[in-house]
């Protein structure tokens, strides 16, 4: 019998689907079964007819649970979904591993193999093309320009008319990991004066590469081993001061600073908005529950301030690129799903594996990932593997941008 | 005593507003009273207090309608206000005189001189830093493509990532006047593949300059003097069936043939909405209440069609970008200012000057605008310099294209 790999549709706003036409094609050819939820591709413009032109067969949601070998999902299902998967079905997708640990440990309890995204060892390269928070960061950098430039009142770039000249916008983009990078570049090109501050000096050739002005911190908060150091107050204020002064010159923020699991640092504060420029626009990626980057910023919202300036809270712009996003979440998917077949399409997974012991959060009942167990207070199991690369994981997520 | 220039609130959605802070202090520079409406620029961004320190004074609507020598507006007022507009006093705006041809006899009754941008003879050269047409067209042009890309559920631009490569979307712009020339341009900056298609051959240079494909009939529709001849009904039907094949390869359309005072012509048909890709999106920039480009369009809402596509109707799109929008806007008018000041900021119309006798719909209770005198059925005014150049000033804007 062929391994059965299912989709669901997702709850809510998300826009997203966890597999695509095109890569159930893929998967078919491969000799995978594939099963989608109806309607689970509506929101992407994926039809249940393009499903079943590329293999695919379109089930209810109780049939795609029932038979599935592996379930993808793009967020963590409901309880009543969670509650039909069973011992031994493989789930995966990003699963909030490390704020809904309620929702892991009750998979634990169902004996559920789970693996979520947010635990993948980004830096190694082979995870690379697994890599979900990348490829919808980039996603959303994307977006977050595009919603800037449409949101704001004036032009992105200079324009000579016979009437006269309007000014280029000014951009500043916090935060230069993947998103903002995206950000940056997709400003650029729409003609905008672009500039990234970043406190890791490193980031300086990327953002210069991009054409944009590289901005940083005068305080070097690099400490020993090259990590982060802990600022004293008087310098936390200074570095505050001078970003502030960073934010009033420019006429859009797009702000990047998305911790997984963490409440997001606070990059512009009350004082900042206060002095922004009528027509300012702020994008608060890191907008969520939990709270965001930008003082007032709230989740799918776009608030107006009395100084005039918009705040938009976009903590999941990549459901509004939804055809992009999943077909980019889709291969990640694909990728994790190669690597653990063998040539007849069985899926096995190696918990010694340098990836899958740090992507799987639960097998057989036990939780697997160490940064996980962290989480839940429980001792680290001792895989040398997982040991030599939980450091260079945790350093990528760490540095704080998306 | 100082001559005086007023403006006021717009109504309704209007975001836009006829003198900005900037041109406040140029014509305070040049001798000239400003009055401004009590929160007349909000909407745009420009708080009564910038309008202050850059020379103007916030007022009341009836005094700055009771004290003015020139009101400059955006739209036609309501009748409300029109009827306080008294004899010897200067409206220009975009008066919709071919149009609201009941509101210029009324003005005309009043005495009012009535000057409407969309009398300009656009071809004289001395007139384009007055073309509020183009100007505003130009701003639409650039919003529509932001538009399209921001309600796209895919990247415009081709990405190569980890995971694998997106195809850039393909955007077509039908018509290649001033607004779908900004559309190529800013669809190229954002990184898609873009086509224009324009009946004129003449346009393929503009086209090309851009970087983008110029797509055009088959049938020769220019006949005698450089004109467009009528085309039969077989060639009408082979045009538009080579149309929806162009509109078919497409996953953006954008149409800009908008013809002031006119029904605009049916370029997307439903026969082409039906064969549409799912998520293709449809920005209709002549969408208004007599009928759109976009067979479905309508004004100010987004249609979602059955194939899964957008229409969205989009005929004031320059509102949106209100603060560009009112800066060229405000220009336009402050060129025309120019125009009729003498040195002591005193405003004299000729009547009889080239651009004056064309621009001018009113005057003493007379319609001035041959164009204007032609809509009512009356006969043409004698004036050897308006004659000269009237058949320039249709040619521009018979061209079908904003």
């Amino acid at each position: 019998m062929a391994t059965i790999i299912s989709t669901l549709k997702e709850s809510g706003d998300e826009n997203r689907v966890a597999i695509t036409p095109d890569v159930t094609k893929k998967l078919v050819h491969n000799k995978f079964q594939v099963l989608i939820e109806k309607g689970a591709g509506d929101s992407a413009s994926f039809s249940d007819q393009a499903y079943i032109d590329a293999g695919g067969e379109v089930v209810s949601r109780d049939e795609a649970l029932e038979k599935a070998n592996l379930i993808a999902v793009i967020n963590q299902p409901d309880e009543a979904t969670r509650s039909k998967i069973k011992a031994g079905q493989i789930l995966i997708g990003l699963l909030g591993a490390l704020i809904d640990t309620d929702a892991i440990q009750q998979l634990a309890k169902q004996q559920v193999t789970a693996l979520s995204f947010e635990l993948l060892p980004r830096t190694i390269s082979r995870a690379q093309s697994m890599d979900v928070l990348s490829s919808q960061a980039s996603i959303a950098g994307y977006k977050a320009a595009l919603v800037a430039a449409d949101t704001f009142k004036r032009y992105f770039p200079m324009m000579i008319t016979a009437a006269g000249t309007a000014k280029p916008a000014k951009v500043l983009v916090l935060g230069t990991g993947v998103a903002g990078l995206q950000a940056i570049g997709t400003a650029k090109r729409l003609g905008a004066i672009v500039s990234g501050y970043d406190v890791r000096p490193a980031s300086r050739g990327e953002v210069e590469s991009l054409g944009a002005q590289f901005l940083t911190s005068s305080i070097n908060a690099v400490g020993e081993g090259g990590y982060a150091r802990q600022l004293s107050a008087d310098e936390q204020k200074q570095q505050q001061e001078e970003l502030i002064g960073f934010i009033k010159q420019n006429d859009i923020v797009i702000t990047t600073a998305q911790v997984p699991g963490k409440k997001p640092p606070l990059l512009v504060p009350q004082a900042a908005i206060d002095v922004a420029k009528p027509g300012s626009v702020f994008v608060d990626l890191a907008a969520s529950d939990l709270g965001g980057n930008v003082a007032g910023s709230k989740p799918d919202q776009t608030v107006k301030t009395d100084s005039g300036a918009q705040i938009i809270g976009a903590g999941n712009l990549a459901s509004e690129l939804a055809t992009s996003a999943s077909e980019m979440f889709a291969k990640n998917v694909q990728a994790v799903i190669n690597d653990l077949a063998d040539k007849e399409a069985k899926l096995n997974i190696d918990l010694e594996d340098e990836v899958m012991s740090q992507l799987v959060a639960t097998d057989h009942g036990e939780i697997i990932s160490n940064r996980l167990r962290a989480a839940l207070n429980l001792p680290a199991k001792q895989s040398a593997k997982q040991e030599a690369t939980t450091d260079e994981g945790n350093q990528s997520t760490d540095k704080g941008d998306q």
